[in-house]
């Protein structure tokens, strides 16, 4: 049995890395409280004698041996990278959680059939650097390398650099570190479990999710001595497409959603008509034919503000993960370990996208949820229970078990 | 007569000190580019004898005496400061033209009856520190200075540090260097004196212009994970006011309008719906009563979106500079400068605000304007020929000399 205590502990000492006034933590994929989140894991697993590998995207696999080191090893882990409101629990907790369990195993004793792999994987909010599940994406050979470090954050800062500057460029190619399975142990983010009452999420499968980044130009121009008639106000499109990417969400039914988390506005000033205007859009439907639809609205939108005088609307898809439906037998061995555990669970469909969801394309893998306070997730207030996560820790260490046995 | 050389020179040599690759300026107030400028005026007014002498709010003024040294000074300039993507001319040409009117008398023996007062003002664009016009606007007593000091930038800088950084900050104190009357030559930023051919607007006022800061404070949660019925979006509701300050414009006829210049969203990641925005308003209207009931219905928009679930959104006025109607003596100078130098002329109301709407207050103004290609400003782009500003200077010395004989 994993130990609750030790795990919370874990919990509130790496979330000064980053930690924010509010109780959250602000640990920017590759910045240095990354950096120094990534140094303390590396510690704690090498003092547990375990073999720690860095790939060239800087995703960090702690190896155990088993007692059969010819079978493909056994992997769980997240992310502790952050968003920038982010809480103490999202990604942070698989990782630690993954911890947990190698100390448990090593204090038991206890020696495993297969290799266990503990992972971090790098950039998986897509905060920083747009796409999301960047060095899962890399690992399952969804992007290149070359892709990964040409990504750039708001302030032009490449990934690639990035990875360089906080040292954290490893030695292993992209991919070369194999395994046979992955758990990844993940709180909620939204509200069906805690409404229900349930402690676990057996978690199925991941809803499809498309970004988009737009870019409006108009012309900047004097908001005092400039006629409404003779502008071209590169906000004021961006508004209208604000509005409809809402219609939208609602048009489609209650699992659609559609959001626009990001805008910048140049020149920024009060007195000048917005000349520039750059923005995301993030849609997400579980069937990715209704999710198909909902872009092809947005598509009849951009154009249909393009002809606005003097403004020129562009988009671009910069991220397709479509739905996933998790392995059988990764999700039975969820479902033993949350039995075994005693725990009331559910079968979810994640709302959120997961490394897990790339690692599904390149092994069996398959999720444990446990519950987020009023469903709220990148957000300081983000809360989940020192109960619920010893819970979600012991389900994951139930199931790799059970999965090592089977 | 005036050196139209001598003058499109100095605009030249000027427009390096923050230019931009486009070919406009970005000299925010009392950044280095500020202080470069700033430097090189007092240079040139020092070679010309002239005496400077700085206020406490940066205000630079330069100092020829008359012949009777009893009169109040006869003032004219403008701002030195851009818009960040600012042109070439925007009270560029206003404080240059004054440069050329003090070296035209200097090379032809000419004493005034009065003393000459050439003004740089600081902080007229607002750009950088809300309001505009506030060194005008201190000098005038609209403002005092501790409200001056106190204004901040978008990264939390102080108008009053950042001019101790620049080493503007002069000793006399706000308000203490008199003068009898101002003129102000600017271009129009408008289309209308193009659009008639017509190379000079005698200003005879100023439209009225309100500022508000509208502030959204929603709740930040998961873009997945987030059902939209449980959403508490800042941006959704940003985005309602944005279409609904240009709906209010267009209510109010031709003459209103209607701006959202600059809108921040925190904590704009592309997966985090928007927990806060801000932004500015800005609406204008020649007549003071239709722009009182344009502040009203932006206010009713402003309470008809805060009972949107979670919704707070709070407004502040931060900016009422109300219409102005110039001196009919100064206007009248401009008029008889415009005509002894044979240039096609009209009356005209300016649609930005100048240092000389608050100047208007406190001594007899006017204001001489000259064409905006394409009525653009606040663009880097912005174009004024070199034939037009030189008209524009040989009426604002001809309207100096027509006031300083009566
Ligand atoms: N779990 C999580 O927040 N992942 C970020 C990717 C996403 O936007 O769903
Ligand atoms: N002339 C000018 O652009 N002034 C700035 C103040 C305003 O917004 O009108």
């Amino acid at each position: 049995a994993i130990d609750p205590r030790r795990l919370w502990e874990s919990l509130m000492e790496t979330a000064r890395m980053g930690g924010t006034p509010k109780g959250g933590i602000c640990r920017l994929a590759l910045s240095a409280a990354d950096r120094e989140v990534r140094d303390w894991l590396r510690d704690a697993c090498t003092a547990l004698g375990c073999t720690m590998t860095v790939d060239e995207v800087g995703n960090m696999f702690a190896f155990r041996p088993g007692r059969r080191n010819d079978l493909a090893p056994i992997a769980f882990g997240s992310h502790l990278d952050t968003q920038p409101t982010g809480g103490k629990f999202d990604g942070v907790l698989g990782v630690l959680a993954g911890l947990e369990v190698l100390r448990t195993l090593d204090e038991a004793g206890y020696d495993t059939n297969a290799p266990l792999l503990l992972v971090n994987w790098t950039n998986e909010e897509g905060a920083r650097f747009a796409p999301a599940m960047l060095g899962s994406g890399v690992h399952a050979g969804v992007f290149d390398r070359a892709y990964a470090d040409a990504r750039q954050d708001r302030h032009g800062v490449c990934f690639g650099d990035a990875i360089d500057a906080i040292g954290y460029r490893g030695t292993a190619p992209a991919g070369s570190v194999r395994f046979g399975a992955m758990f990844e142990l993940h709180i909620e983010q939204g509200p069906v479990l805690e409404a229900e009452g349930r402690t676990v999420g057996v978690v199925t499968g991941v809803q499809g999710m498309r970004w988009y980044e737009v870019s409006m130009t108009g012309r900047e121009a004097h908001s005092g001595s400039t006629p409404m008639g003779l502008r071209a106000d590169a906000l004021l499109a961006a508004a209208r497409l604000v509005t409809e990417v809402h219609a939208i969400a609602l048009a489609y039914g209650p699992e659609a959603v559609g959001t626009v988390g990001s805008l910048e506005v140049t020149p920024n000033s009060p007195n000048v008509i917005p000349g520039a205007v750059r923005l995301t859009v993030d849609l997400r439907h579980p069937d990715d034919a209704v999710l198909g639809a909902m872009e092809a609205r947005l598509q009849a939108a951009v154009r249909s503000l393009s002809p606005d005088a003097g403004l020129e609307v562009l988009s671009a898809k910069i991220w397709d993960s479509p739905a996933v439906r998790f392995d059988a037998d990764c999700i039975a061995a969820v479902r033993s370990g949350a039995a075994a555990a005693g725990l009331p669970a559910r079968d979810i469909i994640s709302g959120a996208g997961h490394d897990a969801a790339y690692i599904a394309r390149i092994a069996p893998t398959s999720m444990i949820f446990v519950p987020s306070a009023g469903g709220l997730s990148h957000n300081e207030a983000e809360s989940t229970t020192a109960t619920e996560c010893a819970a979600g820790a012991q389900v994951l260490l139930n199931a790799i078990l059970a999965y090592d046995r089977a």
